[in-house]
């Protein structure tokens, strides 16, 4: 899978994609992810790419030119399955989102910044948008981020058994049961006893009792496909 | 306000923290950030701050000791307002959060990794737990690097006049309007022409029935409020 990320701070996203399993995914092959600095393909000689908004509305709006420029620079080369564009109207990103995201080949995102983007690049070149959640970011780079993390690391080949995405949280609509490791006690707070009973078939049924537990506590919500 | 980040892999968070706002507010004196290696304060001489989990799930789990000696360390030097813990089953990060969070003084946020950290750390140590999205990454450092990202660019001063964050999506309970910079016409392609009349208040009046229209439609939910 590729992704690439069009960014007007490529800077910022430098160690996030070049460390854990984003690293080594990338070192197996498993995803390119290629950064891009929207500035180099602005004509203007001040590598401006962003100017004031018609009407009076405050903050800069990123330009369509440079960024219509880079999408269609990269279109020349292969064909994308989607330009997702982070902006916090987007549709919600979620483990499922990542899931399918996943099975892509090739992906873009442009990263928003400043007070938006011109709107047409949404009307016109963007495929789908995408929001990480309710809340304002500086700008969409750790959007970016965090969606490249979720779905990189669903990719085959890219988590060590170890890292088995298979008991994670939302993979079957429950929150993961509570978890714990040496030492057994530590200043008198205690590993639950069945842990250590060493009674497989019974850790088990308390394992999924306790998840169905918090996720009827903590979110009620995501039992709905259970009924 | 000072936010101290505790993590197994403190270098992902390296170029995050150090660009665009964050980099400022913390220039200003506004914010101070400061990422903890937890490493540095196991006992093991091999550095490990994980281990298997009891019972017989697999993947390995962030160990309390490391952790709670961490977190003591800091609380020996000020008082903290929340230790809060990132996790996918937390209460939802969102924008009305991160506003009431930018009042606070001082906060520990603990990155979880692996497949958890054991839940006495959860039990005891931890007063808030907060999730940036039904998503699962692979470290808590991204939901981290979100947290401080809209938590910080709030705290006035952090943001130019020209960010204002008072147009900003969510702080009215409304999306925001289309924006639209230069050039005005690009590839056939108009800004609308309101935009250009020089009427302010009639632009005012577009913005908010752009701003209602794209919320009606794309995010129902947020204008209950407004009922």
């Amino acid at each position: 899978m590729r992704i690439d990320i069009l960014s007007a701070v490529p800077e910022l996203l430098e160690s996030p994609l070049n460390h854990s399993i984003l690293k080594r995914a990338q070192a197996k092959g498993l995803a390119e992810i290629v950064v891009h600095n929207i500035r180099d393909y602005t004509l203007d000689k001040h590598k401006k790419i962003d100017d004031y908004a018609f009407g009076f509305s405050s903050g800069m709006v990123m330009q369509i030119e440079p960024i219509d420029r880079l999408i269609t620079h990269l279109k020349e080369q292969r064909d994308y399955d989607e330009v997702i564009y982070t902006s916090p109207d987007g549709e919600m990103f979620n483990q499922k989102m990542a899931n399918s995201m996943s099975l892509l080949n090739n992906v873009i995102v442009l990263c928003g910044h400043y007070k938006g983007i011109d709107h047409r690049i949404r009307e016109h070149l963007i495929t789908k948008e995408v929001s990480v959640g309710d809340f304002v970011l500086t700008g969409g780079e750790l959007a970016a981020c965090i969606m490249t993390d979720a779905i990189v690391r669903l990719i085959p080949g890219a988590m060590s058994d170890e890292q088995s995405a298979l008991s994670d949280c939302f993979q079957d609509d429950l929150l993961a049961p509570p978890v714990y490791s040496r030492p057994a006690e530590y200043k008198g707070w205690k590993v639950p006893e069945i842990l250590l009973s060493g009674n497989e078939a019974k850790i088990k049924e308390w394992e999924y009792e306790q998840a169905v537990e918090r996720t009827k506590r903590l979110r009620p919500d995501l039992l709905k496909g259970l009924r």
